[in-house]
């Protein structure tokens, strides 16, 4: 199905063109990891947003300038330097990230408990078990919906709210925290995109 | 092309088959990271190489039963009990692994530095940095060879032979560390499975 596909990562390659709101932003945060710019914030309602920007992305080009190597503020800088409208970025879909799908039992549970969003232990005889769900993995998307920085009461209800088949987007948490190290946990709660996925 | 596809890394389930060899072996360890089971060796000319297993592979089920949360000695002691025909066994394709497809450039490099296998450089203006290939990624495969365990000259000339497109099967460092720690690197260089994958 179409929303099967859309929260799908793919790890492909796609270009977005992107523009400044009204203020000169774009919002977007980047961050360096392993000689790559990673996108780790995408605000709500921006030019980011709105242009399918994720958590996890990889950017590859900005305006035809190659950025790999680049730290955050060399990125950045680049952004801020960019005309209001018509800025061409190339990405590859979040190279760190992966999509499982769980299917509810008869009691409603996929099988597995986490906290702060980091999946801890898997219910033996579970979906989640038999589908290789692993712990110590960050909890990225619950159908295509961001939930990184949502309290765990509220990720609980987006996957009570479920269909009966649910995707997971997962990271290892080792790089999650790689790509979150040093930003402030209410930024992200607060200015993260959380919206739900338009069909 | 069926070469491209054989190459691909999918996340997707399969099913095997395996058998014992004449000395009641498979050719195959495991070792469970995050609450998962995960193949960490590929004897070459083994049952599990010609069933087409691989270094990485999160095996889900033995003869029907979970394997979720096993450590490896409950594992290899599942796989012991076994009969010698007709093991069935589940597993997800290599989940911490992705391939990137770069392509020569007219020097015929692709421009990247690596030592012990770990990438640690990426060549400005190349087709690595153009692909987003990330440094403190181990490489697992070049065009669907395992190079894991051999010598760096050894990868290199198995890339300098390649066509004008390489395809990189690449995983994080720290989570290759993981899976191969306390495992004797003789080991892996000695045994594991390096051959060139029939097309």
């Amino acid at each position: 199905s179409l929303a099967f596909q859309k929260t799908q990562v793919t790890h492909g390659i796609r270009e977005l063109t992107l523009c400044k709101d009204g203020e000169g932003k774009i919002g977007l945060r980047l961050r360096s990891v392993n000689n790559g710019l990673f996108v780790c914030l995408v605000s709500k309602n921006s030019p980011a947003a709105l242009a399918g920007l994720k958590f996890g992305d990889q950017v590859l080009q900005i305006n035809g300038q190659d950025v790999a190597g680049m730290d955050m503020e060399e990125g950045h800088k680049i952004l801020k330097k960019c005309d209001k409208n018509n800025i061409k970025i190339i990405v590859r879909d979040r190279p760190f990230e992966r999509t499982v799908v769980l299917h509810k039992d008869s009691t409603n549970h996929i099988g597995f408990q986490f906290n702060k969003g980091t999946i801890t232990r898997l219910v033996k005889d579970s979906s989640a078990a038999r589908n290789g769900l692993l712990t110590d993995h960050q909890l990225m998307e619950v159908n295509g919906q961001n939930v990184i920085g949502l309290d765990d009461k509220d990720i609980t209800n987006i996957i009570r709210n479920s269909s009966s088949v649910v995707t997971l987007t997962i990271m290892p948490y080792i790089l999650y925290e790689h790509m979150v190290k040093k930003m402030h946990g209410s930024l992200i709660s607060k200015l993260m995109d959380h919206s739900q996925p338009a069909i």
